[in-house]
């Protein structure tokens, strides 16, 4: 496939990837090491929390989501990373059985002032799961590099 | 140590918690699994990227920010899980032997409107490396329970 540089993302345009089954196991992993509370690391203590059962840790979710995009897009585009996340929303638990999908919207591209290789690109990504409910949402900016001269030109 | 409610978390208040070393192995084997870009996977191909060197993957950041608020107050407190983060700002790399902590600051506190036994607090956290450098920013509220009646009056 063709590599992906700043000029083909277009502002509104919606795309789709992502197919992710969250296992109990991979739930209770990532809580061990990175967020060790109750109701992510045991099915039997998460039932009595607010939770109702078992949920991912939301930085799992958003963990996740970074694998999918980077196999989804970002490991063929031309980014150079990203500055930071402008807006993370948990909006439904994700529980043991799900599967996660991934809705990207492009919501923005500008050329970077102090970087004339490179631009700035805004997306919307929605965390979708089996029954089509969102459960997370996140708005950030990618650098990507502009496409080099020589191949625009070809 | 006493359990830490609602009540506990006075605006204005900085505490300092978190002592993570961060190991080369650890940046690779977060990014084989959830972020797999060449700047986060090999030393020699990172050389070759804008990153000039292995550098963690910003998730596996945050994730260490969650365990350290695990460690350094979190599971001690009556949290209920937060909503999302309202703003995360990667400022500087993180990198093989950089050994991290974290600087929290309590924005402020409010009582929840529709669910009387919880309340609403605001964090202001600042991962710090050990050049006292601010390497990453995060602000995001959490759900705390309000101190039982029971316990305050005691």
């Amino acid at each position: 496939m063709d590599r992906l540089y700043f000029e083909d993302f277009a502002p509104g345009e919606i795309v789709e990837y992502g197919d992710m089954e969250v296992a109990a196991e991979a739930i209770v992993a990532y809580a061990r090491q990175f967020d060790p509370q109750p109701f992510h690391l045991d099915e039997a203590a998460a039932r009595a929390t607010v939770a109702g059962g078992l949920i991912a840790s939301g930085w799992h979710t958003a963990a996740m989501l970074m694998r999918m995009s980077c196999d989804g897009f970002l490991n063929r585009s031309a980014s150079q990373g990203g500055p930071g996340v402008e807006e993370l929303d948990w909006v439904k638990p994700v529980r043991p059985g799900d599967r996660l999908r991934v809705r990207r919207t492009t919501l923005g591209a500008r050329a970077s002032r102090s970087r004339p290789a490179v631009g700035l690109v805004e997306f919307l990504f929605e965390v979708v799961n089996q029954n089509a409910e969102i459960v997370m949402t996140q708005k950030n900016a990618v650098f990507v590099l502009r496409r080099p001269v020589d191949e625009a030109a070809s």
